[in-house]
């Protein structure tokens, strides 16, 4: 029996590891979980799951949740400190990391601090500060397994390869819902059309992030981090069915690749269970069903975020930490519906065009570049609005 | 420096090895050739490749290469013997086993008895013998790579998952010249055409095979074999493009997949280099200019040979071995342009429907069927001429 820690657990990817541990329930425990506000799905999966300890994003939150909690004794906490001690509860055994945006990163590190097996779907800590928790993990000999499925997916078909024979890495896109969308009618798309994702369902930031694509920028530096390759053995391919999820080309011309169904359940699962596997809960995928799966190159002019986090990928240092932070404040102001679409690209541009780069050591600059980011960043939107 | 014995050298398999060879050759040196008939083109390779010992089928071509053959001294023989002499050279390290049809049964056995590595290109040893070939492969410890591209797939997929996550395993087919041609036009359907296989460069029973999907059934047993799956998780998908060569399906829904440019020297160069990999000497494969891929269903009514294959499959015993037996006889029969090109499965049909199951427990026993199976394909074959 495995005890499952889940951060995020009201999120997307909580709430399909939970729908997981359920159905898998002789083999993993859920003993900690952290969420943001949503008190009433909170409450359902503690009694569901009956966690020892609960984490709620403020004071207010946990107040109400004990004043609604009917079950047995439970150690609440709140904030950044209480996500930490989800992370690190002495009883975990897996940490699934799965809250949205840098608001992730303490718990991560956190969590990759205890040496326990880190199941990683929060990619903007990977992606803003890779280099320190590579760091900690080859100190404390934590597991760092992806859960985004092209993560998962590369992580597959590498285990027993050696890293030098790979010569390059390619992540699929969807293309998202305006994959053939020209370039002048961008800027008229709602959010409704932004939030209909063709093939996957997800949380609100990552789907926004699917349409300008740059939920792909920011997957090419996470498994830059997450596998050590070179920028330039990084690519992306628009693959509209989404069953491939990635592919490793070998030095003597081999892919291999990884195929399934559009479902996070498939990587949580792998991530959970790996290094053994368990039988799938959802049907296999028949490709004479689905029939043709089609691949094109990416055009970098109707979605120039991709540019941009090439360029991020290529400078490292600060620069990724800056275009996350103006891009998490661009999708927010657009999920307000306080911009249009293409003002999402139009201000991350500017400020990563902007800005200056610095070496980032430590948390502190992290959340320095991240904060005066935020700031230059609000200050483009307000004219906008 | 690694010493390759070639079995088949003069054959498209063999032309290919030496191919990669002479471009890789601060890594290997050839110091074994086994050939057919094709003296001169054997006679231009033993003058490049300077090997120790040479076979040729026959004694008349044996004296001939003699006659004709000007360089330093060589260890020259012929036959049955001949070829195993060659498999069993002492200075081997790797031998490469190409020869077509029941002729490589022996060769490869007397190689897998050397505790050498096989680079297995001789599927019908497989077929009808593969029970005999892996125990004495465990006795010696004889490593056997798989050269077809299918089970090279598979092979690589493979290499570090447990057996026990494997749901199914998927061999891809191009189908071949003939995979939207109706049922009735198939008869009719010449040699030239028969030939002019859309994807791969082969020789010519394997391309015959091919055209008929028999060689896909071969792969079936082959892999049954060669991996130790059940008959029930081995499954064929025709996709025209071959460039995905096969498919291998974990229990928990991830399809691990291997892809590459339809060209049979990349699975040679990896048999050749395994554990490790060397620089392709080919361009990398290109998803996005290929742009699709597709998977449809075989059609067994179209192609009977899948049918009877499965029949071999489930059924074991003696059942491969005449298979097998007939369709040589058949093919060769056609590549005379003595039967017509439905006839091949006609006459396979009659074969194995009228087949009597046994035991096979030895070579003997293996080649008593293999003549039994002739002469009756051969009385059937008389028939149509």
């Amino acid at each position: 029996m495995e005890n499952i820690a889940i951060l995020g657990s009201t999120g997307s990817i909580g709430c399909n590891t939970l729908e997981l541990v359920a159905k898998l329930r002789d083999r993993f425990r859920v003993v900690a979980l952290a969420a943001g506000r949503n008190i009433q799905l909170l409450l359902s999966q503690v009694e569901k799951f009956k966690p020892k300890i609960v984490s709620l994003k403020g004071k207010e939150e946990a107040e109400e949740f004990r004043r609604k909690f009917k079950g047995q004794s439970i150690h609440l906490t709140f904030g950044q400190e209480g996500a930490e001690a989800v992370a690190s509860f002495k009883d975990n055994d897996i940490v699934v990391s799965a809250i949205t945006g840098i608001d992730g990163l303490r718990p991560t590190l956190a969590a990759v601090k205890t040496g326990k097996k880190v199941a990683l779907a929060n990619k903007e800590s990977m992606v803003v500060a890779g280099s320190l928790i590579q760091a900690e993990a080859r100190k404390s000999g934590a597991q760092i397994i992806p859960v985004d499925s092209e993560h998962s997916g590369i992580f597959q078909c590498l285990t027993k390869e050696q890293k030098e024979n790979v010569k390059k890495v390619i992540l699929t896109a969807s293309g998202g819902p305006f994959f053939e969308t020209p370039l002048e009618e961008m800027k008229y798309k709602t959010l409704e059309e932004t939030l209909a994702h063709p093939r996957w369902k997800m949380g609100k930031k990552v789907t926004v992030d699917s349409a300008t694509l740059m939920n792909k920028g920011l997957e090419l530096i996470e498994a830059l981090w997450l596998f050590g390759f070179e920028a330039s053995q990084l690519e992306i391919l628009i693959h509209p069915q989404s069953v491939v999820h990635s592919l490793v080309e070998m030095r003597d011309g081999s892919i291999l690749a990884q195929i399934s169904l559009t479902d996070m359940k498939i990587p949580i699962q792998y991530a959970l269970t790996y290094p053994n596997r368990e039988n799938s809960l959802l049907p296999s995928l028949d490709l004479s069903k689905l029939r043709v799966l089609e691949f094109y190159e990416v055009d970098e002019e109707r979605f120039p975020l991709i540019k941009l986090a090439r360029r991020a990928l290529r400078e490292g240092g600060s620069f990724p930490v800056a275009l996350n932070a103006a891009d998490e404040m661009a999708v927010t102001a657009f999920l307000k519906q306080e911009i249009k679409f293409s003002d999402i690209s139009d201000v991350v541009r500017k400020v990563v065009e902007d800005h200056q780069k610095r070496k980032v050591r430590s948390l502190d600059d992290i959340f320095d570049v991240d904060r005066e980011t935020r700031e230059k960043t609000w200050n483009l939107l307000k004219q906008r609005y």
